[in-house]
Parts: structure tokens; sequence; C-alpha cells
């Protein structure tokens, strides 16, 4: 009968504490989009097939959780057909993008652009689970559409400012344009070669100057074009500095130009809004060539060894696939699980989180419980986090209960407090102990929130 | 090209207004179980069907959403045997419970034991859907596990009385014990007959006393254990006398007066712990009768019609199915779509909801937006929600989008404002205007949360 119980694999349950963490990250990364006037919406996890098909590509098609028709869902179907195609309508999401780019369209009438919204859901994917892959986990999305002002690039830049500042991880955030990129392969001759060109860039600090130019010639561009593109690979300076060069090297580009005016005039509102957090121009982000068409985001952590733990840009046809062409947006999106390791590994979730409550009455049997009943709705009435042992066992037993709880205040009260009318409090970390009298919540509350 | 987009039918998008009106549902109930104790824990959406089979009966089985199982599905199933077992390992939870069940036991050996946790997720029900039934939906559920006190009964009802007055709904606990309806059954001679005579208790209120007697005939009770029973049909007064009518009625019944034991003393706790909402015995309490062993809850709203709002009991072999034995628990589920349906009903959501911004600055040009800029970063670091309208467009377009996204406060900036060092801020609701210097943002922000 007894079966043993087990989670599909790539999924995970989360218990107190690690709630408690995941809470912290999910609350102030929200509490910031607030502050910035972005709306939560949500979306169902369920979406058509029809909606999320052919949106991640060929791949992306092959890792969409596919669920099955209800009801008797291999009734009529043709068996010399494709099966899988009749029997399941519906999946679950893959990302937040695609549902936001279908909830713009479908309720386009009620909303009021730009449109500023936020979403933090979980996402399925059926990749191979390995370390730091799951195949259920949240996404934090922030995006505005309608508007194609850069003020709303800055927005998001202040946003991971806060962000992170508030979670204390040291960033740097780096900024590319999809336009500057177009420019350098329009001056190469190379205008389809945006892709192998931003790649080969990444390459630079790992394989020098020489395999990179090589690489390149090897995809097709042709010496004269690598020259003159060596002044981007050597790029140094400040972003005004790297903005001047590039807008010299690439004085024929007129896609070109756009992007550096754009970079210009995002660097500048930078500035303006004194953002504390560095941002520096890097010219080999190469996130979402395929969607992204002015701005480009990464988000790296300092301290600590992992890829971008946010990342984003603007895209100008996001909902074009579902009929509504010539809507622009910006976002970025926040890596939650990754956000997670950074704090774990640097230490720096603060120490009082998951510790479930702040104050437990021992059992000492009913007349006990009876007595302190009144004082514990009274400090909770306080706002305080107050349980009583539900049954009148040994003390050590409670002691431990409180201990593994990371509940740090206890309260023991026998026939004496009873008699005297008083309340008994110990700080299970200090030692310290106080006696109050049974009325006097105010006091309870001042020693247990010191 | 187009697809002309729509989500899953039964399933729910939810924006800006309404996601602020169910957060402050989710918030306060989360703000109730914390002060008591409760530690959230999150499972995943996808569960084994061997964790969710059998666990709902049959009808609960052919309602689970399957999920068909990544990779190529039909490579090497069987085509002569049914074809959903060999294609579908996984499926959608179904409720809070069963996953909780499972938790418990995997991870009996980290849990501290009772263990107090809450659970705020969605579930999925291949229902059909129809007015306020959906396919997706939230649940709210809170249980103990390890411990038969009856103190956990009540910390429950403490938590409804406290969730309820918070959200400002009248209400009424009604509470019965499975083991007072077993005593009923034995006296009539009908052990068996615990539904039966329940359900026909329910149905006095709609059809009288007669036709019950009758329906109770029908379903197999003797006339004399029907006589007998009438005392119990016609009882009223307050809940301590109803508990004396039937223990002189059960006198004969060891497990009836067991229940009416439970009964005087969650009664007694709910008396010492001074609860302000009416709780009443009824009898006619069916809830849940295959799985309850002591106490069932059903919370009922007394200003709208609507059915329970929030339910529960006593189980006593909830992980047994797991392998886990013995393990004692009682909880209750809050119905978040039902509270919504009540406070929009009532007109009990606080006015403030929604409003994604304290205030808008308007967008006068790029000379303004950066003269506001350090404005703005100096209110949100004040905690306020604040917005910089993107462009630069007619006001009239810019005030229409302050009125629907509530934005209650505007600020004009133009030429004036800037060589005078000024900030001009108008009440939008009360038409109220008032200058301040640039500076001062401390002022400003008293008059935004006047």
């Amino acid at each position: 009968m007894a079966q043993k119980p087990s989670i599909p694999k790539g999924t995970r349950d989360f218990g107190q504490i690690e709630m408690a963490e995941r809470n912290y990250i999910f609350d102030t990364i929200r509490s910031v989009f607030r502050k910035f006037g972005y709306s939560q919406i949500e979306t169902p996890a369920m979406e058509n097939l029809s909606t999320l098909m052919g949106k991640y590509g060929e791949e992306g098609d092959k890792l969409l959780f596919r669920i099955l028709n209800s009801g008797d869902a291999f009734a009529g179907v043709d068996m010399t057909r494709p099966l899988t195609s009749q029997v399941c309508e519906k999946g679950l999401r893959y990302d937040l993008t695609v549902p936001f780019a279908r909830y713009v369209v479908q309720h386009q009438s009620e909303i009021s652009f730009p449109f500023k919204r936020f979403q933090i859901q979980p996402v399925w994917r059926a990749d191979r689970p390995q370390k730091g892959r799951y195949r259920e986990f949240y996404q934090c999305d922030v995006d505005v559409i309608g508007s194609k002002s850069q003020l709303l690039e800055l927005e998001l830049v202040q946003i991971a400012d806060e962000v992170f500042r508030r979670l204390d991880i040291n960033v740097l955030i780096k900024i590319n344009n999809r336009k500057v990129l177009s420019g350098l392969a329009e001056i190469c001759g190379a205008p389809d070669k945006v892709v192998d060109i931003t790649v080969a860039i990444d390459k630079l600090d790992k394989i020098g100057l020489e395999a990179v130019e090589a690489e390149m010639i090897e995809k097709g561009l042709t010496p004269e074009a690598v020259k003159l593109l060596e002044p981007v690979l050597t790029l140094s300076g400040s972003n005004e500095q790297k903005i001047a060069s590039m807008r010299s090297l690439m004085a024929e580009s007129q896609i070109g130009q756009k992007g550096l005016d754009e970079l210009e005039e995002l660097f500048g509102y930078i500035k303006a809004a004194g953002i504390e957090t560095a941002c520096e121009i890097d010219l080999s982000l190469a996130r979402g060539l395929n969607y992204y068409t002015g701005a480009i985001f990464e988000i790296k952590a300092l301290d600590w060894q992992i890829g971008s733990i946010s990342g984003g840009g603007r895209y100008d046809n996001l909902t074009g696939i579902f009929g509504l062409p010539d809507m622009s947006g910006v976002g970025i999106s926040f890596g939650a699980d990754r956000i997670y390791d950074v704090l774990k590994g640097l230490n720096k979730f603060p120490e009082s989180l998951g510790g479930a409550s702040d104050l437990l009455f021992a059992n000492m049997g009913a007349a006990e419980t009876a007595y302190v009943l009144p004082v514990a709705s009274g400090l909770r009435s306080e706002g305080l986090s107050v349980e009583i042992y539900p049954e009148s066992v040994k003390l050590k037993k409670q002691f431990d209960y409180a201990d593994r709880k990371r509940i740090g205040f206890l309260s023991i009260c026998g026939e004496n407090e009873m008699a005297a009318g008083t309340i008994q409090i110990k700080n299970l970390r200090t030692g310290d102990q106080q006696s109050f009298d049974k009325g006097d919540i105010a006091s309870m509350k001042a020693f247990i929130k010191a």
C-alpha cells in the first residue's frame, strides 16, 4: 500500500527556511518594481499550444510540457498521424514574455499604455535537469510596452541598481545596443554576420586578438573588414570615449549612428539620475540578438562567480505575432535562482530570516494554558508571532522545538507565576530572563523586540 | 500569421486591480498565519501520478490534468493497451493536501513536529468550467500535523476569527465532530449510515421534520431509530445545552461520548481565548466525512449568499498512504475566490487598492525631465511610488494616463518651476495644489501621504 514518495526530477520542494529566503528576494524585487509604478499581473500556468508553439525556436517547442486533453484524449484519434498534436491542446508556460505579449494583445482595450507590468510566476521547461537547472523555476519579469522613450531603459537601470543595492550584491550593469552591432556588421560589408561578430568579440578575453580575428575570417569576413574592426576589439576608456571612438569608426553607418545616439542618451539619463551602480558599455553582449532591437542589458555579480543574474533589452515587435504590430517595449528579467545562489554563497541573507515565531509559551498543563491564552492573544494583537506548545510534554522536547524552529524567546509559566499573576520570558540567545505583570503586554513586546 | 489570442477555458488572467485585490486577501491571510507560527512551504506544480492517483476517488482521478512525458512520448508504446498511463507519468496538483502529506513523509527527518505549515498555491482540476468554478484556482491551506491536542483546533478558530475580522466579513464558524456523528449512527444501530444521517439532518431547514424522517427510513433506518434521533433533529439552545442534550441521548455510545468530550474541550478553549466570532455546533456539517476523524469546521459569510468560504477538520491518517501512519493533524482551507466574491459583493475592498503609483511627473521635455529626475529618486527613497511619463506628449494624454492608473497626484514642472527651483504638485482628487522647494522631499511626501 505505502509508496515511497518522491517528486518529478528537476522540481523542488521549498521548506520553511528556503521559502523565507526566497520570499526575501521576491519581496525586495516586488517592492522596487512598485516604487516605479509597475503593476503586477498573473497569467494562467496553462496556455493554448497555439500561443506557445513557434515562439522559442524548434528546440523550445521540444521543451514545452504538453497537457493531455481532459476526458478521453485518445477517443477518435487517427493512429496513422502524429498523436501529440491530436491529444494535447495546452502546454505549461515556458517563460513570462510570450504570455505577456498574448495578454497585451488580448486585453489591449482595457490597458492604459504605456503599460508597466511585472510578473513573478513559475515557468516550466522539459530541459535535462542538472546542477542549477530546473524544470520548474520562477521568473521575475518587469516590462513596459507602448513607448520608445529611453527614460524607460533608465527606469530599468534604476530598478536594477536599487534591487541589488538592497540585496547588498555588488554588480556591474553591462549595456549594449543592437543597432550599434548592426552598424559594425554594416561597415564590415557583412550585415548578416551580426551574431558571428558579437560572439567573436565576446571571446577576446579568453583567446586573444589574433585568434578572434582568425575566427572572424573563418566565419566569412574579409581581412579588410577584420582590420576595420580592430579598434572595436581593443576599445577601452570611459563610456564617453568608447562612444566617440565608435562614432568615427561607423561614420558611414546610419543605423550605427542611431545606436550610438541611443547609447549616448541613455548614459546621459543615467548620469542625471545619479545611478550608483557601475554601468558599462559592452559590445560583446549577445543576449537575445534575434528579438532585441535597441538596448541590451546584462547584470553580473562582481563578488561571486556565476553567469549573469539579470538581463533584458528593448524589442520592437513582441506583440506582432499576435496581431498587434509596432508596439515597442523594453524589459528585464531577474534570475531568482542565481540571485539566491549569490546571496547564499556570500552569506548575505539577513540573519533573522526563517524564524517562524517570536515567542513560544511552553505547555505546563491545562490550567497554565488557560492562564497564558489571553496573553498570547494580546501579544499577537501587537503584531508578534506567538505559539503555545500544544501538548504538556517534557520541557526538553519543547526546548528542542523552539531551537529547531529558531524561536528566540520562551515563556515558562507554572503555578508560581499563576499565583503571582506574572509571566516569565527568557531570551534563548542571551539567557536573559525577565518577569512581567500578566497584563503588561507592552513591556513584554519591548523585551522581545528589543 | 497573426493569431487571435485566447487562454484555455476555465483559466483567468489577473490584471492590475484584480491582482491588488487578490493580494490584499492573500497578504491578510498570510500575515495571520505567521502570527500563529505557521511557516510557508511550496511544492512543485507537477507531482508524480503515482502520488496523486487514487487519493481523490474515481471521479477525482478523471479530473487530474496529465502531462505528456517529454521527449518522444509515443516511442515504443504498446498500441493495444490503454495509452494514457503509458505516455503520462506526471500530473498537475489537484489540491494542497496530498502534496502536503507527500512532503511530510518525504522530509520527515528534517521536520520538527508538530509541523505547522501553510501553503498558498494554485491547483488544477479538469472540471467543467462554469460560473465560479475554474480549472486553475488558488488554495490557501493551513495545517498542523503531529499532535492530537485540541489547542490546535483552537488556533485554527483563532486564525479564522482574525482573518475575517481583518477582512471585515461577518462570519459564523460552524463546528461539528465526526465522533459525535459516529455516536449517533451507533445508537441508531446503523454505524454504516453516518453520511445518510448527516445529509438528512442538513435538509431539515429546507424540507421539514417529517420529510427528513421519511428520508431516513427510506435510507434503511428503522422507525425506532428515527424516533431516537428526533431530539437531535430539534436540538436548540446554547452550545453547552446542545452538548448536554446529546450526552444523555448517546449515553450508550463510547465514541459519541468521546466526541462530546472533544466538543466540550474545544468550546472551553474558545471561551478562554476570548474569540469574538460566533461559534456554533452544527451536526449537519458533512464535509470530508471519509477522512475527518474529529473536529469538522465550516465558515459561512453572514451578509452574502454564497456557500462556505472556509472549512476543514482533523484527520488521523493523512500520511498513512505514503507509509507514515499515526500522524494526527488538523487544518483549514480558505477559499480565495469565494472570499473575493464576498468582498466584491459587499464592496469591502479598501478604496486605496490598485493605485499603482502615488505621483506622476508629467513629461514637459528633455530639460524638464532632467530637472525632475533627482526629485523622483528622492521621493522613491522615502518609500513613495513615483512615475515620470516617458514621452512629452499632450498633457491631456498624460492626465488620462494618471486617471486610468488611479494615480492620485500629478506634478507639472515647466520653465517657471525650473527657474524658481520649485516643484508643483497637484492632488487630483481634491484639486488642491502646492509648490515646494525642489530639495524639500519631506514636505512633498507629507503632502502626498496626508
